[in-house]
């Protein structure tokens, strides 16, 4: 029998390293992350939301997308790869999660969070969603929603199934066919009693006739896909409920979504045209004002009145 | 000024783990592999060949593909998946480059080392790619090897591009669009100067008119669309050398490479007729047949002859 060399040394196999993909764990003050060096998204975004955390002064209007500093520019996204693409640039930790943070909120906004989505699933269905995330801390103390990307197989007529998705700028940034959330929920932490729920959802428009739970799937099937383990410290043995089950898993409907719009409209209204225009569309769509906004817009006449009265009396005076 | 909840305490946000992508680092006793868990397929697989470990006795006759037994049951491929899917299964490790060991070759059937490659590619120029890296270690005392399976994307008219690939199989395992190598030799470990090149080569069929050198590309540009920074610790400061500069980059000839094929299929021939009909294919060919393959003519006829005769012997004696 002949001498066999040993086995490869692994300090040898290693001298010059090993391959990097940069899929670490990436910890911001608000969110954590993994990041997806070749797709330039993120993989998987986590948070842990409470009520505390979903009200502040935080305001989006303060904050700019922009690349993340902590990723290597080669691998990095930027806005010009998102701009006239036919894609906005989605959030996946939701910057209204983090209103008790202008910091945290700043850096929802880096491109590592971000990926290419629909105009009307961001706005429409995707923000009712992240609406409903932010309700469930209203019933459970403590919320983990994880949400991401995916790019999933379609099945054709020859038996045959593939992959395809767009990329975008020159940055080939992954138009994903899907979007992610898993809702893990607890009521207290003396609770053992957990809540779980793996949603897919198609990264197009979604009307209001479908409903949230038409897009549950086993957690086990969005695992599969992803190639992701999700919540791996939950004690699999013990009994997780089902979130629809246990809660509404009922987005918000269109009269008191338009409201809630109109009512984010007219704060950022900057003249008495706009805040009778944001009036006039409710009565056109035969929505009728509630008491809340009733009052965001008698104030804001009387704060937009005052600031015009004195821009015409500066105009004589100058 | 509104007091502000503190930032999210770690322990809260990770209070049942970050989800977990699977993509560590695996050591084999010939080979390291970080795997895609979505794909179900490795995203990497690094060897380092000595022209020492690419001899022996080991033999690919006596292994078989077969799921890795350290990939999770649902993240992993089966032999199923790519029985009759028009797809080869294709080693990224090399069988033939751990002949110094059984062990080792029997973990480069593992098919955590395996992606679904077209069969001429496989049996034809990814294969005289792979006698080339082994040829290297004739002329560089180390050298390590990186595969690994790519999808890239296709511009459209429209300006528009897209990522489409083939998944097979009930576990969607992704077909590659393209195999990338990057090679890094090292005369010997007292020699500083290092030579690298890296190669994104098509997953389909490629005559001998193509060249090695046709596929190489900057190794910055494999780093971007693979999301993979390859050997780290080169130091970047320092000259590395072009392969195809200070070696050949020439892959085996269409004679020379009938000629070892013959040979391999000769050692394997189990009957007369089959030997002679591996000599009468070169013959047709217009391919002489060298000293070497002469050698295990004789040999292979001298050695069937007997057992042959053996046989008869037994049949009359029954
Ligand atoms: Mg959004
Ligand atoms: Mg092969």
């Amino acid at each position: 029998k002949r001498s066999e060399p040993e086995p490869a040394q692994k300090s040898l196999l290693e001298e010059y390293g090993f391959p990097q993909n940069g899929a670490e764990v990436r910890q911001y003050i608000s969110h954590a992350l993994s990041y997806d060096q070749a797709k330039k998204t993120p993989r998987w975004v986590i948070e842990h939301l409470t009520k505390e955390k979903i009200v502040g002064l935080a305001d989006r209007k303060h904050c700019k997308f922009k690349p993340d500093p902590n990723i290597p520019p080669i691998f990095s996204a930027s806005n010009e790869d998102y701009l006239r693409s036919g894609w906005s640039r989605g959030h996946m930790a939701p910057a209204g999660d983090t209103k008790y943070s202008t910091e945290a909120m700043a850096e929802t906004f880096y491109l590592s969070n971000i990926v290419p989505q629909n105009y009307e699933n961001n706005a429409g269905f995707w923000n009712r969603f992240e609406m409903y995330c932010r309700e469930l801390t209203q019933r459970f103390g403590d919320v983990w929603i994880v949400s991401g990307p995916l790019t999933l197989p379609v099945p054709h007529e020859d038996g045959k199934k593939t992959v395809t998705y767009q990329v975008i700028g020159k940055d080939d940034v992954a138009v994903p066919t899907h979007l992610y959330k898993v809702i893990l929920a607890r009521k207290e932490p003396s609770d053992e009693t957990l809540a779980e729920g793996a949603f897919i959802v198609p990264n197009s428009p979604i009307t209001f006739q479908h409903q949230l739970s038409e897009y549950q799937v086993p957690l086990e099937i969005l695992e599969k896909v992803s190639g992701l383990v999700f919540f791996p410290q939950v004690d699999k043995l013990k009994e997780v409920k089902n979130i629809c089950e246990v809660d509404t898993c009922k987005l918000i409907e269109l009269e008191e979504f338009k409201l809630y719009i109109a009512g984010r409209s007219m704060k950022n209204a900057r003249s008495l045209q706009k805040v009778e225009k944001i009036m006039l569309g409710l009565k056109e769509g035969g929505i009728k004002p509630d008491e809340y906004l009733m009052e965001l817009y008698e104030q804001k006449k009387k704060e937009l009145e005052t600031s015009e009265t004195v821009i015409v009396r500066d105009g004589r005076g100058g």
